[in-house]
């Protein structure tokens, strides 16, 4: 290990590969980094191993680690979300003294992150919820991060983030974000928006692989090629790359040796739960995370394949031009989706008194995490042209855009549901779309029904005022 | 007031309306009930007023309340959900003696009431969680109830219960549903069906307004017909007669000026939430929830109308064979969301060591509720044939009906895309459809994104295992 001194600027507990991979960027960047693990061997094991010429101290006890550090401590904690952050904090608080940082770098739900600022701040500590993405290689290479909490806290910590962020033509991805559990906040939405857009790549495959019948190969092909254009991206890329693999032992490509069932951690179920309590619609999300679940009953799809029929899944019509049609699609519904994150975000910044910078948040975006792509500086270039936008398909970028693709957008859902191949992210995109500019839906039945039978009163078009019929 | 004596056979307390009616209901079957109010004011009114010529009995207090009632004493709760019942309970509580039941009869969070079984029964008295459907009408002339808790203590109430209940054809719309909260979570999913059924009709409305151009006399003549078919049902009905009224001012009809904004209490996200929780895919439920989100964004939809551009909305095919689709897919994606609706109950009862009864569920909700319908004695049937049916779609008789409105389902679906009017729902429930009945999603892309970014492993169709492929 490194000779002990208090001269280390940052420390870091707890080293899964996350939170290696961040201690290694940070002390890569020329920062002393102190490191802790409630399993000691790991922490000996890591300096002398991957921290090896580098400025990496690691510590045997909670004590000897805060010791370590200069004042106030920073001390970022990548710990296991949930009760093992409360258990960290408890044990770290009686070595620390007033004024010190201490950043939760895991996956938090933001309301503990609220509770947590709140309580450090009543034991005279500061606490910062900071959201990073990127995986494994993010953080080592350069993740995107969204810290939250105080902001002059922040400004003690942010030299040490802005070195190690991922950077891009238009800036940094980072930049503080907001008050208490602003910034896990900001990364929840990015995970929900994140099982959107997988869910329409994965949609977009279904379409090509099961009504055209196209290869690995051929749709290797196809996403390479979409990875040129507006939908350039970090997941496009990886799905390309995905499809050209090949399974060692088979031959055949490993996409299609894969069980048809995608795990999933939560975060994107956050997203839609806050949702659901700030009452803004984001069905695209949603039907990604249903499409997980549904996913999961692999056992009884196979078994309803021989009981449910349905028509032919093999499309008759010109193979090029439907495969533009389904790269609109995704186009126009990943717009949805994201339209579906920013207003969320509004509505919470409203909800949570954070002063949110939705095109900082774009930027933020841009580079380093799961999302990023090109996309993210249209958007970044909307919000700092308008800040009040009410919805992302408002800005003038997309709209266009929207208009652009709807003729092949509705091609490529009514084709999907003409061969009986589900596309429930592509459908809830365009009925988002569709009930956003319908001045008049359907509501006013709905709302006539409540009276009726709950006497739930309703407004009427022609005057002001509260009103109930006498449907009895 | 009546006199007092210790010989009510049963108490309520909260005289809103729905108190109200129940002790009506209650006192005009011939047992004796004793009332009591926080503002005691409304106690004395009721039973002076609509309690006259009853077994009704008022209380001053709640010392003279609980006086009035025989030992053991069951106490109906109609108190608004949450804090307030908790408020109730613990004013109460000092009045009772062991062995005493109280049965909430509100809308409570099912979560809620299996905590206060637990609280009460450390404290030696029984609680009841009793799931009440039908709005104010039903609570007077027979709802369906769906009574949670211990089976004897049920036992014990069940006199009563059979006696104010909904009666159909089949039976009667009680029965024991299961322990603790059971009762209140089949209200709860009972609730989130009802959301899906409003939300079905009114898109079925908005196809025939926007696209046929059907008046509201047309539209009524339309929903008489249907509900005279197997779309029988209390919501169809209130619906064609909710189009035949007028406006006393105006002469146009009412469902003409109401304004297209629902408004909505909460319980149908509880369902979403809850599913979300458990893994059940519910989309049909969900995107009637969010439907209701998007009519509050009534100003933002007027401005969005003059932007975002669309097709023509009108429908220039035959128009009988359109309305006779639009039929085909309300009837079909009421089967979804229904199937939605069981397999939340099945998921629930399997968390929460609830041994349920769907074919029961579907009795109690044949009746008195505000989704009654025809179609609940096949789901019953199904039920009573097969109690280990994974989805309810595969029923025979649901199968068969599925696969018979099948074209025209997807032709109404594709032509709302077509035409530019959002079906949210209608969509929804072609894609679980779809999704369900795919022996192969395109999940098996989605999960090798996820091993490839976050080492997420992934099994394989050719052999057991967990694996993961070195994509870097």
């Amino acid at each position: 290990m490194t000779s002990k001194s208090t001269q280390y600027e940052i420390g870091l507990i707890g080293l899964a590969v996350m939170g290696e991979n961040l201690a290694l960027n940070i002390a890569g960047k020329g920062f002393a980094i102190a490191v802790y693990n409630r399993t000691v061997d790991k922490v000996a094991h890591f300096v002398n191993s991957r921290g090896q010429g580098l400025p990496v101290g690691g510590a045997a006890s909670m004590a000897e680690f805060t010791a370590m550090l200069t004042k106030p401590r920073k001390i970022i904690l990548m710990v296991k979300a949930g009760q093992p952050v409360d258990d960290m904090l408890q044990a770290l608080v009686p070595h620390l003294d007033p004024g010190d940082i201490i950043i939760d770098g895991g996956n938090s739900h933001f309301e503990d992150t609220r509770r947590r600022c709140r309580e450090c701040k009543e034991q005279g500590f500061h606490f910062m919820g900071l959201g990073v993405s990127g995986g494994e290689e993010g953080a080592l290479k350069g993740p995107s991060l969204m810290p939250g909490g105080e902001e002059s806290i922040y400004k003690q910590v942010e030299p040490i983030l802005l070195s190690i962020a991922a950077k891009v033509p238009e800036g940094v991805c980072c930049q503080y974000v907001g008050p208490d559990g602003a910034g896990h906040y900001v990364k929840i939405v990015h995970n929900g928006i994140e099982y959107g857009d997988m869910q329409l790549i994965s949609e977009a495959y279904h379409l090509m692989r099961d009504a055209l019948g196209l290869s690995a190969d051929d749709l290797q092909q196809v996403f390479d090629g979409w990875n040129q254009g507006v939908l350039e991206s970090f997941l496009i890329e990886i799905t390309a790359g995905i499809l050209a693999r090949k399974d060692a032992e088979t031959g055949k490509p490993v996409v299609d040796i894969i069980v048809d069932q995608a795990g999933q951690k939560g975060t994107g179920k956050w997203t839609i739960q806050s949702a659901l309590d700030l009452g803004v619609p984001t069905p695209t999300i949603t039907q990604a995370v249903f499409a997980r679940y549904m996913s999961a009953y692999k056992k009884q799809r196979m078994e309803a394949a021989n009981i449910l029929t349905g028509p032919d899944r093999r499309y008759a019509g010109n193979k090029g031009e439907f495969i533009k049609a389904i790269h609109d699609a995704l186009y126009a519904s990943k717009i949805c989706s994201y339209a579906q994150g920013f207003d969320l975000l509004a509505a919470a910044g409203k909800a949570y008194h954070w002063d949110l910078n939705y095109g900082d948040i774009a930027l933020l975006w841009r580079g380093g995490c799961i999302i990023r792509a090109r996309f993210l500086a249209k958007i970044e270039e909307s919000f700092r042209h308008n800040c009040d936008l009410p919805n992302l398909m408002l800005a003038p970028f997309f709209r266009q855009a929207l208009i652009a693709a709807q003729a092949n957008w509705r091609f490529a859902v009514k084709t999907g549901k003409e061969l009986g191949i589900p596309t429930p992210a592509f459908s809830a995109s365009l009925d988002y779309y569709d009930s956003y500019r319908a001045a008049l839906l359907p509501a006013n039945l709905l709302q006539a029904q409540r009276d009726y039978f709950g006497a739930h009163t309703y407004e009427r078009l022609d005057k002001p005022g509260v009103f109930h019929y006498d449907w009895y």
